[in-house]
């Protein structure tokens, strides 16, 4: 990640356009990954019930679908908000936490593939189960590098035309012909639960952006993996680390 | 907000009594909602299940209503447990998260109006969705100013027999015969999830001082002021200012 | 708790075998839980839909079975995960918090421990509730001592089989016939929401260890009041104790 590939174009679209974004994300990071989304200047919204997930995915700019805590109403309601986003011509997310692992979220992520997300955000365990090619990671840890996925994320790409990012230690944004590397970030950040899917909210967000959507997505990892490095210089432990990192993530680029 | 107005009478009997608050909230602001009560002196509890929300809230001092995260079933809960909070002569508070935004929590909070609230803590659009004003703001922002929501403020009082707070960068405080008006804060409390609903916590625990209502709901908004200008000094930003603001808020007044 | 009985051994064990600890907690203090476990160098995983539940606690290496905000499904999936982590031989921990206050959760409780916990972690009115000795606390607040409860926790190890560890000002953890006694920690963790609740947590990991359970539990208690202690030392109120508390946890006996 150089200093240029920061995107500041990409972040100051961002900014101004205060993407509102429908989060359907599980109940451990929920607040952070609001928090986050407020950092960086956009307005998260949690609208969980089916009648009203369906009014609201319309009327965002864009919707989040996390499956870490599925249960039999949420995916209901997800299939409704979605359906209702794609109607609107509204962008979708998926991060498909611990697929492969547990087979009912499976069959669900499986299911709703078929309705074009616009981008997939995974660890290297969860893209591998999503395309066929593993039986997934140890709970919600990746047992896997992101470059080991690489290919399974970009023959995922091609298969469903959504922009995969397969993060870890580095991140791969791919839409199967193009792929875009991300370094930076630190190891602190597996030990703060939320960063990944946090990460899935700005990719989210980042879809409503205009200009290129891959160059768009590859700037929120950007983003993120920045915040992780300054917020790890300045801590002393995964305790410190999430104040600092939501103060970077607000300061990026020179704020306001 | 002058130094008098922060009511020290009413921030001890707060400490003092620690108000036993039963807090049906969202799911993104529960934990900070129950620091901010902690942090203040009261003592929060979340109990969600029908049965036990009922037995709950007539055992609770206040009642915290909060439809942010809405689902059919926290409806039913809800319900039964303001039934129960006012059949034992407990005050509730509602906070109508996004109301004129979305259909089915509007009409919810429409319904439960009848049930007598104690107070009704809002941003510009919701209490002027609530009392059939306008078509509600984006989302959970308002597009409002608290100022330009007064009026409805003041008739929404006189219709419900309510405190009614419509509340952001000026908070005004109204039983629809007196208003009061409290200033401070920071714009950095608007990129913090929650600030906003652990107020409404904070009016909710309020309800159950003795001594008179309107000033105690305008003590609990100054409360939250002050340490919200405290708070920005001291942060550099999104992050550091959610600890600084507990820290504030433990202090106030000097503690213990 | 003097220095020899941070049980450095107990630590390193926890740290190199991670335990996956599969948390079905409350949804005020996931977020919490989740961190406290990641800072001491577990893998927690949120998993509440009964089909999954069922299957992840099979998988995972200890479960945590909180009834903060109980639910009619999550009880039932609760009972299912308990029933496979059973047959698997995993060891899974009770947290009856407001257990004796609310009929519906202590009703949930008493059939559960028919179930065979490994461990119980409660303070002294739930674990005099659950014990049979008295009809509880005010809501999530003890009203007694945990000296006051030993003996009910000693009769309640006694009669399932489990280590109990009631915690308070002291912690007693015993398995009805042996007693551990941990001093140390701070006030202040009374007003951040969650510090028992996660101490929970890392009691149910902490069964999944080799070794003696009661030192093991024992020395999870101690890991807290350590931390609690030079978090609170570094603090200026509970806001800026959280992460101190993360930080200190990481930290402990010389991190990595």
């Amino acid at each position: 990640m150089q200093p240029d590939l920061l995107n500041l174009h990409a972040l100051h679209h961002f900014r101004t356009r205060s993407p509102l974004t429908h989060c359907m994300t599980n109940d451990v990071v929920q607040t952070f990954t609001a928090n986050v989304l407020l950092a960086l200047g956009a307005s998260p919204a949690m609208v969980i019930e089916a009648e009203e997930a369906e009014q609201f995915s319309a009327i965002a700019d864009a919707l989040l679908i996390n499956v870490g805590t599925l249960t039999a109403s949420r995916a209901q309601a997800m299939r409704r908000a979605i359906e209702s986003a794609v109607a609107a011509g509204k962008p979708w997310t998926l991060d498909p936490v611990a697929v492969g692992a547990l087979a009912y979220r499976t069959r669900f992520c499986q299911q709703i593939l078929a309705l074009k997300p616009a981008a997939i955000r995974g660890n290297a365990s969860e893209i591998l189960a999503l395309a066929g090619m593993s039986a997934g990671g140890r709970g919600v840890d990746t047992t896997d590098t992101a470059a080991s996925a690489l290919p399974a994320a970009q023959a995922l790409a091609r298969q469903t035309n959504a922009i995969v990012a397969v993060t870890g230690e580095v991140d791969y944004v791919t839409d199967g012909l193009r792929t875009l590397t991300i370094t930076g970030g630190d190891p602190l950040m597996t030990r703060v639960v939320g960063t990944g899917c946090a990460l899935s909210a700005v990719v989210a967000a980042s879809c409503s952006l205009p200009g290129d959507r891959l160059d768009n997505i590859a700037a929120a990892c950007g983003w993120m993996k920045r915040a992780g490095t300054l917020a790890a210089a300045q801590s002393r432990g995964p305790g410190s680390f999430a104040p600092a990192f939501l103060d970077a993530l607000w300061d990026l680029g020179g704020q306001p």
